[in-house]
C-alpha cells in the first residue's frame, strides 16, 4: 500500500425528509446564494422543501446552471453573490450544479481572473471559498462528498477539472425520494458513471490494498444488483437509496487512497463528448471495454480478480475469464440502456479514433493510464475496438 | 435503509514516516500536552519521531495512561494541562491512550465534576474540547477515527462509554512500522476486537443497506485473510497495513449508519473483564459464538448471508450453514491464539453466567441486542454455551 492522506469532512444527511436539516446547517444570519439548474426542482417539490428549511434567511436565487456547467454562466452567479454579499452557497441539483457551486464559492472571494481556478486545477485558490451546502437530486458524480469540479467554457472550447480541499460541501442532503421523478436516461447515466469511477480507481495493478479493493468490488456489486432494480422500479425506496449511497462512495476518496489510479477512460471519453456531444456516461461505456482489451496485459492481475470477485467467473483459463469479464462489463452497460459502440451513435470509428488521438496528443496527453503507457496509438486502437 | 447522518472529520495520515506530519497539523505556537502509556514508545523510536516533529512547540508530557484508562489517572493529566495552559492534546499510543485523550481534552475546559462527562455518555460536554491529534501504535479500537471513548474508574468500580462529535481527533497518524514491535498477544487482541466491532454492526437483521453490508463483509474478510499473515510475519508491511486500515474502518462509523446495531457481545464481555480481568478481545471471543447460537432465529437472515459471503458456505441446509459459520467464527478466534471457552480461563460457567446476568439486570440492562430481546435468562444461556 502506498502512503496516503485521507480526509472527507462533508456531513451527509441521508434519507426521507432530510432537506429540513438545512435549517440546522446554515446559520440563521447567513446570506444564501441558491444555485440550481433548469427548474425541475420547482416541479418535484424539492424547491418548496428547501425554501421552507431556509425560512427567513436572506436568499438570492440563480437558476440556469446547465449540464457541463459553463464558466460564463457561473460568472453571472458570482456577480449576483458579490452584489448581494452572499456568504453561503447552497447547490440544489445534480453534479453539474454542485460542481458549479464549487467554482462560484471559490470565485466570489478570488481576486483577478477566476478562470485561473480551473486553469490551475485549483492551485490559484488562495482566499477561503464560501461555505457550500448541497441538496443532491441526481446520483452519479460523487460531487456531494468530494472537492472536485469540472467546469466547461464553451466560448473557448475548454473543459477543465479542479480540486481543492476547501470546496468539499460542508453538508450534503441525499433524499432518495427527491430522485424518483428523474428521467430513466439520467438514472442509467448515473449508474454507468459511478461504475466507471470505481473501475478507474480499481482496475489498475495490484497494490496490496485489500480494504480499498474489496470496498471497490462492493460498490460495483451494489451497482450491478441495484442499478437494474431502481431502473425497473423508480419508486422502490431501498433500491434508489442503495444506488445513491453507492454513487457517493464511488468517488468520495475512500477507495482511491494508497492505490494507483487510471482515469484514461474519462480522458478519452471527454473527447467524445467534446466532438460528438455524447452524454458523459455513454462515452465511458464506449471506451471502457476496448480499453480493458488493449490494456489486458498491464491490467492482467486485476482483471482476473475483477472477473472472480465481481462477476463470479471461476471457470476456464485466465484469458477466458478476462474475456468474459470484459463482455460482462459491456453487457451491464447495455442492460442499462447505454449503447457501447460508436456505430450506435452513428459515428465512424476510424475517423474519430484518429481525431481523438490527435487532440489528446496536441494537449500533451500522450502517456495516460496508471502506468503512463496509453499512447496516442493505443487510444486509436481502443476506439477502433468500439467501432 | 434507515435515515442517518454520516460525518467523519478526522484526517488520516497513513504510511511509513508519516509522524513528521505532526509539524503540519499542530500550529507552531501551540502548547501541547503529550499523553502516552507505559513508555514503550521510548523503546521503538516513536517518541523520538514525535519529539522531532513537535520541534520547538511548548510540550508537556504525561506518561502512565493504563490499559482501560482510569479517570483518576486522567485527572492528573487534566491538572497538568490546566497548569501549563495546554491548548492541544497529542495522544501517542493505542486505544486506551486515545480514549484517555478524549476525556482529557473535554475535561480541561469543563466546569464542575468531569466524571459527569462519561456519566452522561458525553451529554455534559458544553465547552469546546481541546483539539486532539493522535499517533496510533496499536490497531484495534478505531478510536483514531471516531468520537468514542471508554473510561474506567477503579475507585468506584465503574466503566462507562461516552461519545461526542467534538472529540474526533483532528488528525491521526497510522504508520504500520510503529506497530512491528507489538507483542503477538496485543496484535491478536486487536484483530479479534475489530472483528467483533464489525459483527456488532452487521449481524442483526437485514435492513436493505447493501453498501454497509458489503463493506462490513469486506472488513471481515480482510481481517480473516490478513490477521494470520500479520501474526506470522509481524514485519510484513502490507499485511500489517491492511490490518490497521481494516481496524479503522471497523469502527469509524461507515458501516454502522442506517442499520440496526447489536453490541450485546460487548456489554456481556465487559462484565467478564470486570469480574475476571480477562482481556477485552478475549471476552468477545467467549461470548460471540454462544450469542450467535442463542439468537440464531432473530439473526437468521443475516447469519445465512454471513455464512455465504464471509465464509463461502453454500452447501447443506440453512441450519447446517449457520452452524458452520458459527464454528468458523470460533475457529478463527482460536487460530489467533484467543481461547473461546470459559474453562480455558479456569472459570466456572454456571456461577459466572448467573453473576453476569445478575449484574446486568441490576443496572437495568435487561433487554439488549438489536431487538432488545436478550434478557438476563438469555445472557445466562449464552454464557453456559461458552462453558
Amino acid at each position: 500500500m502506498e502512503n496516503f492522506t485521507y480526509h472527507n469532512p462533508t456531513r451527509i444527511h441521508f434519507g426521507r425528509g432530510q432537506i429540513e436539516k438545512i435549517s440546522c446547517e446554515i446559520p440563521a444570519g447567513a446570506r444564501v446564494l441558491l444555485l440550481a439548474g433548469g427548474g425541475s426542482i420547482k416541479k418535484n417539490g424539492v424547491y418548496d422543501q428547501v425554501k421552507k428549511a431556509l425560512g427567513a434567511r436572506v436568499t438570492h436565487e440563480f437558476f440556469g446552471v446547465e449540464a457541463n456547467p459553463d464558466f460564463d454562466t457561473l460568472m453571472q452567479a458570482v456577480a449576483l453573490a458579490r452584489r448581494e454579499k452572499s456568504d453561503w452557497v447552497l447547490a440544489v441539483g445534480g453534479g453539474s450544479v454542485l460542481d458549479g457551486a464549487k467554482l462560484v464559492a471559490a470565485a466570489v472571494p478570488h481576486e483577478g481572473d477566476a478562470w485561473q481556478i480551473p486553469a490551475t486545477h485549483g492551485g490559484a485558490i488562495t482566499a477561503p471559498p464560501l461555505p457550500i451546502g448541497a441538496v443532491l437530486t441526481l446520483p452519479a458524480t460523487g460531487s456531494e462528498a468530494n472537492g472536485n469540479a469540472v467546469i466547461s467554457r464553451r466560448a473557448i472550447k475548454e473543459k477543465l477539472a479542479f480540486y481543492h480541499p476547501l470546496v468539499y460541501p460542508r453538508f450534503s442532503i441525499l433524499d432518495p425520494e427527491t430522485t424518483f421523478s428523474l428521467p430513466e436516461r439520467q438514472v442509467a447515466n448515473g449508474i454507468g458513471d459511478a461504475f466507471c469511477h470505481v473501475i478507474e480507481q480499481y482496475l489498475t495493478f495490484p497494490a496490496a490494498a485489500e480494504i480499498q479493493d474489496r470496498f471497490a468490488e462492493s460498490i460495483l456489486k451494489v451497482l450491478i444488483d441495484e442499478g437494474p432494480k431502481t431502473l425497473a422500479s423508480p419508486h422502490d425506496y431501498d433500491a434508489r437509496a442503495n444506488l445513491i449511497w453507492a454513487a457517493t462512495w464511488a468517488l468520495n476518496g475512500a477507495i482511491g487512497v494508497g492505490v494507483p489510479q487510471d482515469w484514461a477512460t474519462h480522458t478519452i471519453g471527454h473527447e467524445l463528448t467534446a466532438l460528438h456531444g455524447i452524454d458523459h456516461a455513454r462515452t465511458l461505456a464506449i471506451v471502457l471495454p476496448g480499453l480493458m482489451r488493449v490494456q489486458r496485459e498491464t491490467k492482467r492481475g486485476k482483471l482476473v480478480q475483477y472477473a472472480a470477485r465481481v462477476w463470479d467467473l471461476h471457470e476456464g483459463s485466465e484469458d477466458e475469464r478476462i474475456d468474459a469479464a470484459i463482455e460482462s462489463t459491456r453487457a451491464f452497460y447495455e442492460s442499462l440502456g447505454i449503447r457501447t459502440r460508436l456505430s450506435d451513435y452513428k459515428i465512424k470509428a476510424d475517423e474519430t479514433a484518429v481525431e481523438v488521438a490527435r487532440r489528446l496528443a496536441a494537449r500533451g496527453e500522450t502517456a495516460i493510464g496508471e502506468r503512463g503507457d496509453i499512447t496516442p496509438a493505443r487510444i486509436e486502437e481502443i476506439l477502433l475496438l468500439a467501432a
